[in-house]
């Protein structure tokens, strides 16, 4: 039995399950945990609030009251919620339109953001319409995340050069930073390029060493973690010790220490109406990120995450978010591993978390002052170029051409277009390419296999048919889009065999036939009728029959319905 | 082996081939077809290019040369293509927005539409795009038709009531009716309401009576089809006989002597743009319209047409009718049904039904003076009535919940919203339904029925199983919006059942699996993997296991594929 018919308050406050239980043992996991995940989390908060367009202290804000909320609502153990590269992405893409960079208003259109994505996700959680993110198929999030780290690396190259550069999209953007290549600032570059080796180095080639000089695996592990940090650290000593800022370096300067401000979203209707579709593709994306995160880790415990309330707990976050200063959050992926690798037991790690955060940007701003801008670049081109993966391209044209369409269309349509066209596009490709396929459903005319009961297609198999009879087995189920090939089908078998008396569809196939494929049988019934020919049926699944029961269509049959089509080959047209 | 393979320029020109077998006989029959159809035209023609709020001659003209051109290039030996009212009512629905009714503009702009729908057509045959129409759901089709019936009844009871009524929605429409009922001329409405009974009295009562009189079977059809005509004569003859026109009755006036006219669309890009997707959904209903009815009449003589040759030959009716002072026409039902019945053979009797109007047009014409626009208005009425189908809601709700909300969206989105609306609506939400349902497949657990080597649902039968084995069976193929289910179903049967060491996947009813899917078995099998349960299949489809061989998910399966789950059963956990 489920927690969710055991008690629908804890359904819907998860807390209430584990906070019952917590011990010394949990509380000890959760504390080294969120000690790690706090160490990773304030560079990472840094960049993506950057990436966002946002002065870096809002990354900060962002990652306090979203991880208290989830650890209230959330259903995930492990998840650890906070600002994310793509979200961060598409919170620039949506923002860009309406304010400048580095304004008051733009600060203030991120807020917004959050909070009409706060609410459409708890609306959606309440609604229980967690299944709309399925419609993202797994080629389209695929080339989606491909797409927007490969935005996000170009954007970031242009601070590792220290240049300014722009486009509207990425091929412009990449021109863009070659027309400007002359400007290059070559100390940030030069920095930029080796604290970037470093980290890549770091992912890989760090863990090895540590275990090399004597170091437990566990602790290995968490030191490779610290590699940005150690970047960050390094750098800006080098930076404040050298005055590279009097060279030409770009640091990060004031970052103001303190709590998260209570801050409210713009209350404007139309900056509202025309926010809705970013609004909602950001929840959506960020929904579908943190699940798939969330389920792939709860399943490494045999756990389990419910969508519908994961919604309601990232909504809550993102409210949160919208009320504290903060922007677009979501679950995160390298956060989340990192934590449960870690060992954090429940969500309690969160709130240690949170509370790390919070310390760190009452205390440790200062210390930020001579960070390099390129730095966090380098931190944020690692981060993003780990998710892009060309080997979907391949993987899909071996497979399915056309999910390899998909893939391409979102691939072509984010670089070309942006990250809200891109992913409308890949929705759009799919969904029609899906409903094609159906609408073109394989239908075999197949024969008896001499000496079994088991019928193949004549076009693959040495197999007996009569020509008074033709057996079609319909490998789809009937529904409009594809009841007129049907129809074709069997016009177009009947208008070529002068001979032919009975039509018998083998039905195995057919999970179920909608008003309109019904309507094609009556019509088909008809005609068939019309020219002397009598239409039967075989092995029509239950849950069909059901259905077909008391239909005028079961009521006018001429022919029967057959349990097998062997008998009604037998009792028709007897082949042997 | 079919006439397109056999010659591919007759399959282009299917003229060539019913053309070399023309004799006496299939002259003499479609002579007399054509007689009967160009009598019924007539009045027809008049009424839709009224309806479409065109000049009563522009009905003559779209009747003749789309007549000749769909008999070069149409498939269907019967289909009489002309203007029709569903597509009468879209025109002016497209056009309202760009001019007056009345000035030229306005039938220049049809002429455009005209234009616009015919290369779309053409350019679609040309391109094998029929398979398009098969989006249109029956019961969007039908509630469509429905609520343009009930759209264009409306709009003919004004001209009944010989008031001016206006209204952007039909119950705007109907409300504008009743607030000018006060200035009713009631001498155009008691004639209005005595034709209108003449003619439903006519199509149920009249042929009867011919039968009872003695006539001939066939001769009373005929008669029959001839109501409208009587009662245009009648009360023309009334209406200049009784001077109704100075008593305020409006009457249709003078209808220009002569030959269509050689006419050229509107070369304006931006006109084109703002025409396009009106255009396009005329051309999809027409071809819809056009084609069913066709298939129908065909399929009577175990004829076929062509869908794709189709659009072929209604683009160059279409285009036709842009040269020669038309507007858009496509293949009507009722002229089409009357040309069958008749008698028609080929596509001559079109020819020759060209001929006729023509003639009318030439000659005819000073007799239509006194016509009042009253009696047109009730044969419109009269016609239309004949398509609203409300039974159709009833049908669907006893057959299928989600048709049952596309009819009525339908419905209510062409009566609330306009034809255009109405239409993407409909279809808009049938795809959804569709989409909906598939995302949501059946997923049955299934148990051995003792004593046989079957598998039945749990939930319905008393069936045998095992703790330490679950039997899933998937009741639809497996794609992007239904993989997560069955991730989530698999979770849950995992985190509920502690004993569980195996999954089996009963295939039978998986008509494919694409990317995602596939994807998403890797990691149910990884996840399954991590709690110590073996994955297995049974029952794979050829095609689908066609695609799995050298797929890496079935290179990594720990557990087996099996032909029949019987086998998985007997050697996974045996439960006899």
């Amino acid at each position: 039995m489920s927690n969710r018919t055991a008690s629908s308050l804890s359904s819907w406050l998860p807390i209430l399950d584990w906070g019952r239980r917590y011990n010394r043992d949990t509380f000890v996991s959760d504390g080294v945990a969120a000690l790690i995940v706090t160490i990773m989390l304030i560079p990472q908060s840094l960049a993506y609030a950057l990436l966002a367009g946002l002065p870096p202290e809002v990354g900060l804000y962002a990652s306090v009251a979203p991880l208290l909320l989830y650890a209230v609502f959330g259903t995930s153990r492990v998840l650890a919620v906070g600002p994310v590269a793509v979200v961060s992405l598409m919170t620039a893409a949506a923002i860009g339109e309406h304010a400048i960079v580095g304004t008051p208003e733009y600060w203030a259109i991120a807020i917004t953001l959050a909070f009409l994505s706060g609410a459409m996700l708890t609306l959606m959680g309440v609604l229980r319409l967690g299944f709309l993110a399925n419609f993202l198929s797994h080629p389209v999030i695929s080339g989606f995340i491909s797409a927007s780290g490969l935005l996000i690396a170009a954007s970031q190259v242009k601070t590792l050069m220290g240049v300014t550069a722009e486009g509207e999209n990425f091929f412009a953007l990449v021109h863009s930073l070659v027309l400007h290549a002359t400007n290059t600032h070559m100390l940030t570059l030069t920095m930029g390029i080796l604290t970037t080796a470093f980290l890549f180095w770091a992912r890989k080639g760090l863990k090895p060493l540590l275990l090399g000089l004597g170091l437990k695996a566990r602790l290995a592990d968490v030191l490779t973690k610290t590699g940005p940090v150690l970047a960050i650290a390094v750098t800006t000593l080098l930076t404040w010790g050298l005055d590279w800022q009097g060279q030409g370096v770009k640091i990060v300067g004031t970052v103001p220490q303190g709590l998260p401000p209570l801050t409210m979203p713009v209350w404007d209707m139309a900056l509202w109406k025309e926010l809705a579709i970013p609004a909602l593709l950001i929840s959506i994306v960020g929904f579908v990120e943190s699940v798939s995160v969330g389920q792939t880790l709860a399943a490494k415990r045999r756990q389990r995450i419910e969508p519908d309330q994961e919604l309601v707990a990232l909504g809550a976050g993102n409210l949160s978010a919208a009320f504290t200063g903060g922007f677009p959050v979501t679950g995160g992926f390298a956060r989340s591993v990192v934590n449960f690798d870690a060992g954090a037991q429940t969500p309690a790690a969160g709130v240690f978390t949170a509370l790390g955060i919070t310390l760190a940007s009452l205390f440790l701003t200062p210390a930020l002052y001579f960070l390099p801008q390129a730095t966090l670049a380098a931190t944020i081109i690692v981060a993003v170029l780990s998710l892009v993966d060309f080997g979907i391209l391949k993987r899909t044209w071996a497979y399915s051409k056309a999910d390899f369409v998909a893939v391409l269309a979102t691939l072509g349509g984010t670089l070309g277009l942006g990250v809200e066209a891109g992913l409308v596009i890949g929705v759009s490709v799919s969904l029609a390419l899906f409903l094609l396929r159906s609408s073109r459903p394989h239908i075999a005319e197949v024969g008896l296999v001499p000496g079994t009961e088991s019928f193949r297609n004549v076009l693959r198999h040495a197999v007996k048919v009569s020509p008074a009879l033709i057996s079609l087995r319909v490998d789809e189920s009937l529904y409009f889009a594809n009841s007129r090939t049907l129809e074709d089908r069997i016009n177009s078998a009947v208008a070529t065999n002068p001979q032919l008396k009975h039509v018998v569809l083998q039905c195995s196939g057919i999970n179920s036939i909608d008003a309109s494929a019904l309507e094609s049988l009556e019509t088909i019934e008809k005609r068939l009728h019309d020219s002397g020919v009598t239409l039967h049926l075989s092995e029509v699944k239950g849950p069909v029959m059901d259905r077909l029961q008391g239909t005028e269509f079961l009521h006018e049959l001429s022919g029967k319905v057959f349990l097998t089509h062997y008998q009604a080959i037998q009792e028709l047209a007897p082949v042997e």
